[in-house]
């Protein structure tokens, strides 16, 4: 009989990413498109589609061989029906991808939120191996989470969860992406972060920042930052250090209710700065963890970037499939 | 063969009370005693032994009838070792009582957060029954809070948790009894909303309560604050519903990192105002929640009072060493 293969699947805001995996998840071939949500869902199912084959071409593999695919989708699903219920960057809603995929090509299909993708890939092949429970905190343009709890990624009734950037952080403070004020990506993601930034650049105040990437938003990214971190640039240094801090006390609170094993940091600010926000969440986290709790979970910086979310989609699909059959 | 009987017991940070049941979890006997926490976790041991025996005596039963001890414990727990890590109001610290008391009863003895208790007592026999999910959230003196995932008391590494009460709320909020400023209980606990109150009682603006209770916390219990509220005292329907949309935004949050089936509120205010705690905590969650978690859970209030505690404890115990025999 021919290997078995597995497709693993990362739906992101502005980009797709398709691979193939053997049983021992090598990567044997991936496939990189646009998502292009704007154009709507019909064609962006069309690109997913046209991604998935391109995908097995490129690895060598053939549809026979493909035992089941997993799906992140950048937005909440039900898991169980295999539905993305809202893709606040895509525009797209209630979308039964299982069904779609299932159709084209005949193959069981498993849906999943991108971050609890990326969070499950970290678990099985990264900074999570061997924890009993991990909670992943991936802040960057906004502030994801995802939690495994006894191997199995935790997910609500009818709905993903673990949507941490979503949580009251700060009463009526900032607004973010969900309109929701003085939520967690509010304060601490690194569109909040950036936004205070530019107004300081704006001001004179981050002449460095200003030199290099202006005033506009879509200049501060995560690497502008860290570069004004390491040349120790006073006001970056103190807008850094306090949402870090905050992240960290609200960390801090989740180990309160969920006391994980291990917490796993990652997302683009983290791995723009990791010892930065190693640092600092722990700092955060020390000045609000009751003593009972302090030693109950690591922090760790997260090993697999961009590919966790396919591996992670891979490995969840495989799980979920053989628990089925 | 005698009946088989389980002893619930509820250690609270200022009673104690055991409660026998048979198989069909029919309370047969029980017994309440204080707890005196200040004499010492010696001789507060000791209470319970007693407290233990005389529950015994009072339902008919004899040792040999009981198949196991649960017992609830006042502070976080590591359940697997059953050690009370910390009883914050009794100062007991790192106390092995699934040891003691295994000793002197030679019975299975399984130990559990008090809230934990009260909580899978609600999932099994109260406003939790049917649903898969349930997140208990009981503000009273202090905010407790317990989640059953998937039929299980949601437990963490090594330690219980689900210490919703110590999350941050507020930054730089008032400081708690945990000594964390701005954390929920701090805004939303009775403690917290009755020192506001008897401010303004102070200030002359809460004749009412001046009136019956004065300016003395101990005295402006929740039925003080439920029948100022009934008398439509302004100034206590204003911090009231200012406490209380702050806590169903938090709740909110929950829902967004748990999304549990249903939620149950419960604790001494809630007991007391059960109409205004349901409406005005749904407000705040629909003030917060996104769409697409909108329609998740049901929120309803607690059904079994006091008697959650003993009725859980027993539960989770018969149900723990069933699972380990």
């Amino acid at each position: 009989m021919a290997e078995r293969h597995w497709m693993g699947f990362d739906l992101g805001g502005t980009k797709m990413l398709a691979a193939i995996f053997d049983e021992e998840y090598r990567c044997l071939g991936r496939e990189r498109k646009k998502t292009k949500g704007f154009q709507g869902a019909g064609a962006g199912v069309e690109r997913v589609v046209k991604c998935i084959h391109d995908a097995i071409a490129n690895a060598g593999s053939t549809l026979d061989q493909i035992q089941g695919i997993g799906i992140g989708c950048p937005g909440p699903v039900d898991p169980e029906n295999g539905v993305l219920l809202q893709a606040p960057n895509l525009g797209w809603k209630n979308l039964n991808i299982a069904e779609l995929l299932q159709k084209e090509f005949k193959k069981p299909v498993v849906v999943l939120n991108d971050v609890d993708a990326g969070v499950f890939g970290e678990y099985q092949f990264g900074a999570g191996r061997g924890a009993r429970s991990m909670l992943g905190v991936f802040p960057g343009t906004g502030i994801g989470g995802g939690f495994v709890y006894e191997g199995q990624i935790f997910q609500g009734h009818r709905i993903s969860c673990m949507e941490i950037g979503h949580i009251p952080t700060v009463p009526d403070g900032p607004i973010a992406s969900a309109g929701l004020p003085g939520s967690l990506e509010a304060v601490c993601s690194r569109l909040a972060i950036s936004s205070l930034i530019a107004q300081a650049a704006y001001r004179g105040q981050a002449p460095s920042v200003a030199e290099k990437a202006g005033t506009d938003l879509a200049n501060i990214r995560s690497g502008t930052l860290a570069e004004a971190l390491k040349e120790g640039e006073p006001i970056v240094v103190e807008i850094l250090s306090r949402a870090v801090l905050q992240l960290g006390k609200t960390i801090a609170g989740f180990v309160h209710m969920l006391a994980p094993e291990r917490i796993v940091l990652g997302g683009g600010l983290v791995e723009a700065m990791p010892e930065f926000f190693l640092k600092k969440v722990k700092e955060g986290m020390r000045q609000w963890l009751l003593p009972p709790y302090r030693d109950v979970c690591e922090v760790v910086v997260a090993k697999l970037g961009d590919d966790a979310g396919i591996q992670g989609a891979a490995a969840w699909a495989r799980h979920k499939i053989r628990i089925k059959t």
